[in-house]
């Protein structure tokens, strides 16, 4: 009989580009509501984000990728929608698919840990 | 002939016990530097770390163990000697497995990026 133990590796990842941070938790959960949303501020304001820092995370995200994640249409900064393109929506799925990987990484880890 | 694709996985671990964090980057080097110079105060001073701060690792690191990973010698708080007992070598060999591990795991992953 063996009794469970009580060690669990946690941790987390993020997928860098040459300026910095691409995608992180947080910038893949702005393209979801983006999506669902269809601004950027609604999407800001359904996580608590500022809309000022969800600006600057969909420009930053826009300017990495070859092609931009988030398009935005006419209104201006604060008044226009927001869509996605394929390509932010392949991030949100790559991002995912790696997600998956990294938990089941650590759980197979943690069932061999020693300690 | 294929670029090289720019994104990279980065990330952290670190183990959780019942109490919370047991090990992490830094309470490995601690233990490391105890192993090295012999007492708390100098392991923290090789890393920049506070004494008091050292000090609160190592009591959350023996409180966590089922075996105390320091042993401690006379000399009160301030003086006195520290070593690793061969829990506290097992938890720094076990923490580099992972480590070595979780290094291939984002590098293998980093390769099938499909952004």
């Amino acid at each position: 009989m063996t009794t469970p133990q009580p060690w669990q590796i946690a941790g987390r990842f993020w997928i860098e580009g040459p300026d910095g941070t691409f995608l992180g938790h947080g910038r893949v959960k702005l393209l979801e509501n983006i999506a669902e949303y269809g601004s950027i501020s609604a999407a800001a304001r359904a996580m608590k984000m500022s809309y000022k820092r969800a600006w600057k995370l969909v420009d930053s995200m826009n300017r990495h990728g070859q092609v931009p994640a988030v398009q935005l249409s006419t209104g201006g900064k604060g008044g226009g929608g927001a869509t996605l393109t394929m390509a932010g929506q392949n991030a949100i799925d790559c991002y995912h698919t790696v997600h998956r990987e990294f938990l089941t990484f650590m759980q197979e880890k943690t069932e061999k840990l020693t300690l």
